[in-house]
């Protein structure tokens, strides 16, 4: 069960962050790989999961794609121990959604995949049926735009709320879903954990987007002291010192957790 | 203006279909290719254009996305006036989504991607800011999980009126939105026709999934006979004779239209 995976990764290293590899441009598969073993090389101490955006893999391509590849077969042969998300925010039709299923889960071998609910549960099942592997939905997103639709009140309470109301009664029975909670709003992560309890988070928004990281942490611990994952990127990727930079967040987050 | 280009095209080959290149299981670029050009070799006279749903290719990793950039330079070497559409079902924060339009858009050159509107307006930005090209947007699917989140009720009516509202009052500025329409409820189609007059409908869901195509069409058209995209996929790869379904979809969508 991959979240035991998660939980035993976090205790190992003391850590709840989660290091987003986003490079900034692919021009080829070998100068993303290297660009990428150099984050993870020097930040793996203070990292329980390294996150994939697809997104700036496939604005290149094919070639993306070997870097994508490329990079996380070196994940699971250097740190086998270190959970890997895909952040693909994928989600459609039950015979297309098992397409992705097979593509994350089996071809490219991540631990969990970040997974758009707006489609319903036909959309998801093929992900959230695997009980090997983790399924990571969108709950409230930290962008401006969350509140469209997200927000939008259905039976006197927002939208994003049934989400994981969802996700704790009804698609988490082989406890393998997280949901995730954006850091800019983190009023909204308490109520989400009173929502779902057993479910951790999946916070970005710390950083570039000026999300609150204590009180985020604060508001998604759970009894045990787990219970979140919190995303950095650029804050990471874009410093001088990644691994100081690493450092500091996983101490922050310690801090906030009162460890 | 890219909807120019699929009126063109529509008028052209008297054809309102799409016919969808989801093939099975790629084990190789080239096979892959020589299938999706088998199949667009012989039903282009009757296709006003092709869907490209990307699952079916990231399912095979990096020798995935050769076939879909090969399959999408022989559409425009060969059928340059054909209207080509990635159906990607994206959508993430502005940041993210701006590598997602690169892309679909610039890398890939496709003519139109379909977009998950659940995180609100910045996640849709960089696509429906590019007025050379096409933005369609999931408003009311065809499966049956659609139920869980489209159809809850905000403010009396449905969370996918509220996406058709929001596409027609303020989204399609530069004219260039269409939306996914799913054919097995043709009541719905006929709602957002009147709540989006200007905008054309991507109609899934027609064969395998059982929508009624006649009733589907009648209830998208615009006065000008067009306004809808019928996608069929299955109905014609899986067909022994390609050409022969793809005509008879035409004639049928055609029928349906009164020409």
């Amino acid at each position: 069960m991959s979240l035991a995976k998660l939980n035993k990764r976090i205790d190992a290293v003391d850590s709840l962050l989660c290091v987003g590899l986003d490079p900034a441009e692919t021009t080829s598969a070998g100068d993303t790989f290297a660009f990428n073993r150099r984050i993870i090389d020097s930040t793996h101490p203070y990292a329980a999961a390294y996150k994939l955006n697809t997104a700036f893999y496939e604005s290149a391509g094919a070639v993306g794609w070997d870097a994508l590849e490329l990079t996380i077969a070196y994940l699971h042969k250097a740190y086998p121990d270190v959970f890997i998300i895909a952040d693909a925010k994928r989600g459609d039709i039950g015979h297309t959604s098992e397409q992705y299923a097979r593509a994350f889960f089996d071809r490219l071998n991540v631990d969990a995949v970040t997974l758009n609910p707006l489609m319903g549960y036909d959309a998801l099942a093929p992900f959230l049926e695997r009980a090997d592997k983790v399924s990571i939905l969108l709950c409230r997103t930290s962008n401006a735009g969350a509140a469209d639709f997200f927000d939008q009140m259905v039976d006197s309470t927002p939208l994003w709320q049934h989400i994981a109301h969802k996700a704790a009664q009804a698609w988490n029975r082989h406890n393998n879903c997280m949901l995730v909670m954006g850091a800019t709003e983190p009023q909204h992560i308490a109520t989400a954990r009173v929502l779902a309890p057993d479910i951790p988070f999946l916070i970005p928004g710390v950083g570039a987007q000026g999300g609150d990281l204590a009180a985020s942490v604060k508001a998604a611990l759970m009894p045990d002291r787990r219970g979140l994952l919190l995303n950095v990127g650029r804050g990471i990727l874009e410093h001088s010192a990644p691994a100081a930079a690493a450092l500091r967040y996983q101490m922050a987050i310690n801090e906030a957790r009162g460890q």
